[in-house]
């Protein structure tokens, strides 16, 4: 079983060895993140299963993917588990190779480019810098429930010299910034929502952090969604005028 | 001029566009910690430089650098800066930027897997977990002078629920593990130290973090060496047997 990160949406930001395992897939279970150009390099004989929230039906819980990933190892098949971005960065890699390890199945991974990575490569946006910010730090906006996760270090967020990238944050956004701020963030750090990073349509809206969710909910961007905050993001011109391109 | 991720050192983790833009090149600024493997898919034409530590001498101060883009992309060559792992990360990219700007030269930027998501990967660690880990974050070891930064959040290196990944920690890892375990860090919390990942001599390290540094010194792995820190690095049998391969 191998686990590729599919990265953030635009297929040249697949690694060689991703595409070479969708090359040689006899079955590949993919979420709804992952784009349809991604999927244009799997090969053509391989099954192709949307396990996603959209796909499967309901009742396609982590549990089913699972168990799907299992069995079908066990039926001598090339499994590819397809995840959008990095499989090792908010994607239930842990429970999913936990899984195959309890059924005796090794598991191999291949890394992918973060929507992070890709919407800071396309922006120009230095992710970490010497004057700026010495950490960079990745949290999930939401919890199992849908509220937001209870165990994250808000604290944390506060310090002004780190570059802080929230995975989707849409829902839980107005809350978010609101603990930070209360834990000391400087409610004039800039931020930035970026929807679709590194695809054709990718869109960003800027503002400071304390009027973020606001204008996010404004724009209605459709999804995913990924939030930057930090002094790294203060291109505001550069970000308008879409200088930058990921070649 | 194009700022390009080589990723961590396996040539196989190159994203699609990374290669593009290496056959298209006509000069090659890189670093030393660009493997050589990933250099053979440049351009057998263009003309590669060795801008890193060890490469152009003394002399050879981010200054320099910045000057010798400008003054490439301005006699109209196509000039790829080189960086291992991603540009963005801990990669200076932020002043290269400013340099091209203020000399009014385009700046595109190619992203590159980190070598925490490359050891991550080869080791089957999920850098997050629902139970164990809700953020993850990257803090360098050091600083322009040499010793430990002085604006890092130490206490954010506490947090029970985070993955902390250490650029470049060796020299300075002592000190980091005394600051984090000051500020509230268990001394027991399972660490890693891995050198140069992804390659074919990766090599690991494990320990609590509060002897890792010294189990670091006594096995004097060479560099780049990169530091984990976290509940969820508690694998040692897997780490141990080596079962998961970056495919």
């Amino acid at each position: 079983m191998t686990l590729v990160g599919a990265g953030p949406g635009d297929p040249e930001l697949l690694t060689l060895r991703a595409v070479r395992a969708l090359q040689s897939a006899d079955v590949i279970l993919f979420d709804d993140l992952v784009s349809r150009e991604v999927m244009d390099f799997a090969r053509r004989e391989a099954r192709k299963m949307l396990v996603g929230k959209t796909g499967f039906g309901p009742s396609c819980t982590q549990e089913d993917i699972n168990s799907l990933m299992v069995s079908l190892a066990k039926q001598g098949k090339r499994v590819i588990r397809l995840k959008g971005g990095d499989p090792l960065i908010f994607g239930r890699a842990a429970e999913e190779i936990a899984a195959c390890e309890a059924a005796s199945i090794a598991v191999d991974v291949v890394p992918g480019i973060t929507s992070v990575q890709g919407a800071a490569a396309r922006l120009g946006i230095a992710l970490t810098d010497r004057k700026k910010a010495r950490r960079l730090q990745y949290v999930t906006g939401h919890a199992k429930q849908g509220g937001l996760p209870a165990d994250v270090d808000w604290k944390s967020l506060a310090d002004p010299s780190t570059t802080t990238a929230v995975f989707m944050p849409t829902r839980t956004l107005a809350a978010l910034a609101e603990k930070a701020i209360a834990e000391g963030l400087d409610r004039n750090t800039p931020a930035i929502a970026i929807s679709r990073a590194t695809r054709p349509d990718q869109a960003v809206v800027t503002a400071p952090i304390a009027e973020l969710a606001e204008q996010l909910a404004q724009a209605a961007l459709p999804g995913p969604v990924l939030v930057m905050i930090g002094k790294t993001i203060s291109l505001t011109d550069r970000v308008a005028s879409r200088r930058f391109s990921c070649v």
